[in-house]
Formats: structure tokens, C-alpha cells, sequence
């Protein structure tokens, strides 16, 4: 291991992961990866990409104008704070095996209403506006749990189109679950 | 209503309202309180704090140094991510009557047995050194949900006394539950 090399604790499917893995592509830091099971609660790793657009501004995550900044954080907040920790496995598995479907949809479907009508308001190409912040770093890996637990995007034609046009850029490509060094073989693309 | 005063749509038992008023008290913002009867899921009031801080700047609710600032983020998030929204109205509600007290139990105790064992290394004075930071602001309203709910609070000193600490001082006496336009009689204080 290269000295200084920053070193992320990373699970493949954890979207929590996956938000600081892009940030990590956006930035061209090089980093290395320590595979973990184990999956925290929370949107806790927004204060390692808080931390990391303090130290490494370039490309900013968050836009200049505070308004702006406060649209990108509302949304962030709302996926990290308001659907993902609701979703995520220790909750599931608190909530049990033959429910936890229901739950996650019904979780995911509550804050998508709400994303969707944001998002008519702030969205240009991306969540806010013309530039990737760090609310675009929270809305794939969410959009992309939605589809592990089947709910249906056609009510969320902005979510859908901006997931869309994110997942062509190489940073989200890179970082994607499918292509981590502890995605299993029957995951990889 | 005073032009260009700001509105605080709050609800006085709102975790996520609380944190707002006190940052808006440490700051120093004259505000219309507009009272809610709707609680809403997760940490979106960050957004607002951050905003505040960002065109507010004084007195600093986030410390100069990057690390501490992550430090400061992660005790937020942590509270505002991994623990708040698994025990508020909404998911309490979804949980069922007979569950809902050992639901949040074990939401805030496993929140907790994080956030001691952190806030051991960070905490001066206060979670982050020895000035008020957003981290603050997060746990006093916590710590309040813990007791409504129960929670023994001998496994965490750390936690206590900081809250106990934080307490006395005059922007989290004036933010408090039991003060709020919409508190009810039986609840003030």
C-alpha cells in the first residue's frame, strides 16, 4: 500500500458506499479499497464527502450559491436521512422476512413522491442544475436500490431521467456495485 | 408578520424543529414560528442549518479545521441519519402499537453505543472540542427522545453529561420542547 493513499472501507451493494466511491471518480483520487461485509446504518459517509470537498474542491460537489446549496443538501438529506436509513439491512431484518418487501417499497415510494416534486423545481441536467453535486452522488445508488426491491419509476419520470444521464459518465460507471473488487461473480458486468 | 422576517414551520416536538430553533437562537435570528401538527420523516433540517451557517456565519456552528468539520458531520449524521429516522412518527406508526417502545429502544440504544464510544475521542466541553457545533444541536433533541422513550442512559456518561452541559445554556432553553407556541399546557414548563 502507497503511503498516503487513502484507503475506503467499501461494501459493492451499500449505496452508502457506492456516494463516496463516486466522489472519490469525480475528484481522481486514488484510493484503496478494503472489501467489509458488514453494512452500517445511516448516511453518515456525507460527512467523508463534506470532508472531501473541503480538502479536494475540484470539481465542487456543492454549487456556489447558498440557495443552491441548500437545494443540494435538502435533497441529499432527504435520501441519507429520509429513505435510505429505512431501507437498509438491519432495519429489514429487524422488520422480518415476509414484510420487509412491503416495507422497503413503501419506504422508497414515500420519499420518491416528495424527490419527484423537488426535483421538478431544482432539476436541470442533473438534480440541481447543469452540474453533478452531491445530491446526484445520493439519487443512483437510491434509484438503483428501488430496483432491487421492484418498485415501479414510471410515476418518477425526472428521477428516472436524470438517473439516466448520470449513469453515463464514467465516475458512476467506475463506482458501480457491479464493478467493485468484492462484487461476486454472478453480479459482475 | 415584519417583512422579511423568516418562518419557522415547526412542530414543538419535532427533533429535526428543535435543532432548527436553536440554531436559530445561538444566531441570534428573529423568527415567526408557524406551528404543524405533521411530523416529517428524517434529517432534512440540516439543509436549513447548513444554509444558516453558510449566510449567518457567526456565532460558527462548524469548526474551521477539516477534520473537525468531519468530525462535527459525522456526530450529526449519525444522529440525524442512522438513529432519528427509525423512531419517529411515521416508521412508529408502520411498526404497530404493541412494538413501538422496544422498536425505538433499540434504534436509539444501538445509535448510542456508537455515538459514546465516538464522542469519547472528540468531545472537550461539548461532542467536538469545547465550542457548540451542529453536533450539538442534534444530540440535545435526541437525548430527549431517548428519555420520552425510555432509554437508560447509565451505559452512556459521555452523552449525559455533554447534554446535561449543553442544557443550561440560554439557545437550548428558549428552543425547547416545552416553550413552543404550540405546546400543550399539560407539557410546559
Amino acid at each position: 500500500m502507497q503511503a498516503g493513499k487513502p484507503i475506503l472501507y467499501s461494501y459493492f451493494r451499500s449505496s452508502c458506499s457506492w456516494r463516496v466511491r463516486i466522489a472519490l471518480a469525480l475528484k481522481s483520487i486514488d484510493y484503496e479499497t478494503i472489501p467489509i461485509n458488514l453494512v452500517k446504518d445511516g448516511g453518515q459517509q456525507l460527512a467523508i464527502i463534506e470532508y472531501l470537498e473541503e480538502t479536494r474542491p475540484t470539481p465542487q460537489l456543492l454549487p456556489q450559491d447558498p440557495k443552491k446549496r441548500a437545494y443540494v443538501r435538502m435533497i441529499s438529506d432527504l435520501i441519507t436521512g429520509g429513505i435510505q436509513p429505512l431501507q437498509n439491512l438491519s432495519v429489514l431484518k429487524q422488520v422480518g422476512q415476509e414484510n420487509q418487501l412491503t416495507w422497503a417499497q413503501k419506504a422508497i415510494t414515500s420519499g420518491f413522491n416528495a424527490l419527484e416534486q423537488i426535483l421538478q423545481s431544482t432539476a436541470g441536467r442533473y438534480c440541481v442544475g447543469d452540474e453533478v453535486s452531491m445530491a446526484d452522488l445520493c439519487l443512483v445508488p437510491q434509484v438503483a436500490n428501488a430496483e432491487r426491491f421492484k418498485v415501479d419509476l414510471m410515476p418518477y419520470p425526472t428521477i428516472s431521467r436524470i438517473n439516466k444521464t448520470l449513469l453515463a459518465l464514467e465516475a458512476f460507471q467506475v463506482s458501480h456495485p457491479c464493478r467493485q473488487p468484492d462484487t461476486p461473480p454472478e453480479l459482475r458486468a
